[in-house]
């Protein structure tokens, strides 16, 4: 039977408010700079006054990685909780409109639709604040089954970890996944989150986990070591692909038979890092949907990501398909 | 007595929901490019459902100017009516973080805070569909007397006079401010709003209003002439000070003594042209408090004017006071 979809993204459902904050004013909060934290509504609405101007773009690891499949013409699904509040309706329309499908019922009660303070700093590196709100209601009944069957790939972001029911749903969709024949893709998020969540991410990343996304920091922290090529080694034990992103350097892939390293492009403007892994994910994963080898895939990945550091936000803000066939 | 505020502006207080779209697509929804459209709540859904991704920023005429002023170091203070949603927070959070003070109560009850659809085109031109929402509970109680004769000048956007209740609000706030011996400022707003409300907008600039804000199109209308130099010297009749925007050519600026031309530099990057008027008040009435003569004040609306069109949204995203500084 031939897939629905090429690739389900599973991930906390959030809108970023993006501003420009100075390097002091992440000091003067206690913020490690490129970091993600978790707070609550009341510390996020304390930052939130602190900030100025802001805009306000949807996000969410996997939301980014499934708008930019979308954009690129895979047939990408998404499930991710939201409230059903003016948020919620940003964050439906937006992923809807690349193309993906959202079919997750939106809570008609309980916690806000999450959100997450983007700051962005002169070095365009992004610091984050995540209230998670109505993400934490996640659980194993809005994974749909059929959908993740339908699915060639089910891709998870580290994050869902972090609010306990979503860790169910996260277990529910591998299950489902490999029942079906299907590959199973993990993104680390943040080398935080693989800190809080150490023994299980590594438990999940040897036994649960086809095709693996970190960025340095993230390996080195999952498996205990200084150096990227012996943390990539063991990335290629574990899974049957990796691909591990180097900021601007690019990124190191790996499958069953090799390791590469795959140069990226210089980019000339910018701006705002945030989604640069997310939109790594998207091409790295839209080459696989393409029978691409890991280092084509691994080009594919760093075109996407080179492109949405120039504007502020982490969705593709132009058509990717053209793109990538304009560059590829 | 010294006024506490510089400049208050009375407007709807509005979240701008921008995107781009190509001229076929004005065309199939029957929309007049350059121009700002009222539509039903349902009318705004229809068309949001159709637009690709969007990012919010808050936007509003007065709302605009306000924020542009704050931004630059005046004293300045806002009146509008938002309810106690999502989007009205962000509102609020907005215009309070440029520096600006809005203390008019959000509606408990009563339709959502307004949005505002902004559809850029290729050449940067913005087509705006607006819900007002809340924007149609400010009514008379909202003007505050102590704040209208505390400022300078109060500035009303003439798309006040769209929801009904608004048009007593401001005329409420023209009575204070001249009873207070303070300057009334109006922007036209939109030609089709000045075609919408032609006689009573006319009567206004003839009896009401000391200073005026006006684009060509704007002025003619109001005028009912082709010629926008006939036009500037009728506006030179009615009120004591006008200003006429001329897009990328600069502004006509008259004061009782004198009609001027002002040439506007050349802006490098046009992306989104949304908030150009706004922006171009914002410098100019943030002349007069600093005692400049028109042409100045002319000259600092034309810098303003130019840097808010060089990135999407309405909002000054830079440092204001000291892109002033360094450019007049």
């Amino acid at each position: 039977m031939t897939n629905r979809f090429d690739v389900l993204g599973i991930g906390n459902a959030i809108v970023d408010v993006l501003t420009n904050v100075n390097d002091d004013f992440l000091r003067d909060e206690g913020l490690t700079k490129g970091s993600m934290t978790l707070v609550s509504e009341e510390e996020a609405a304390s930052l939130y006054a602190k900030l100025g101007q802001c805009i306000e773009c949807s996000g969410g690891s996997a939301g980014n990685t499934v708008a930019g499949l979308a954009s690129m013409g895979a047939r990408a699904s998404y499930i991710g909780k939201i409230r059903d509040d003016q948020l919620g309706s940003v964050f439906r329309h937006d992923i809807s409109a690349q193309g993906a499908t959202f079919s997750t019922s939106s809570a008609l009660e309980g916690p806000a639709t999450a959100h997450c303070l983007v700051l962005v700093t002169p070095d365009a590196e992004r610091t984050m604040c995540t209230y998670l709100g109505a993400c934490v209601n996640l659980t194993e009944d809005d994974i749909d089954p059929d959908t993740v069957r339908a699915s060639g790939i089910s891709y998870l972001e580290g994050y869902l970890w972090d609010p306990e029911p979503a860790k169910n749903a996260f277990r529910k969709a591998i299950k489902i996944t490999h029942d079906a024949g299907n590959k199973t893709s993990l993104s680390l998020s943040d080398a935080f989150c693989v800190g809080r969540h150490h023994k299980e991410f590594l438990n999940l990343v040897k036994n649960d986990i086809d095709i693996l996304f970190a960025n340095e920091e993230e390996i080195k922290m999952l498996y205990g070591t200084d150096d990227v090529s012996e943390a990539a080694k063991q990335a290629q034990e574990d899974c049957e692909i990796a691909a591990i992103t180097l900021g601007a350097k690019g990124c190191i892939v790996t499958s069953k038979d090799e390791i590469g390293y795959v140069q990226s492009r210089n980019v000339n403007k910018l701006i705002d890092t945030t989604g640069a892994g997310d939109l790594f994910a998207a091409g790295f994963l839209y080459g696989l949907t393409k029978d691409k080898s890991v280092g084509e895939c691994g080009a594919i990945g760093n075109l996407l990501a080179g492109e949405v550091i120039t504007h502020m936000g982490a969705r593709p803000d132009i058509d990717l398909k053209k793109f990538v066939e304009q560059n590829v």
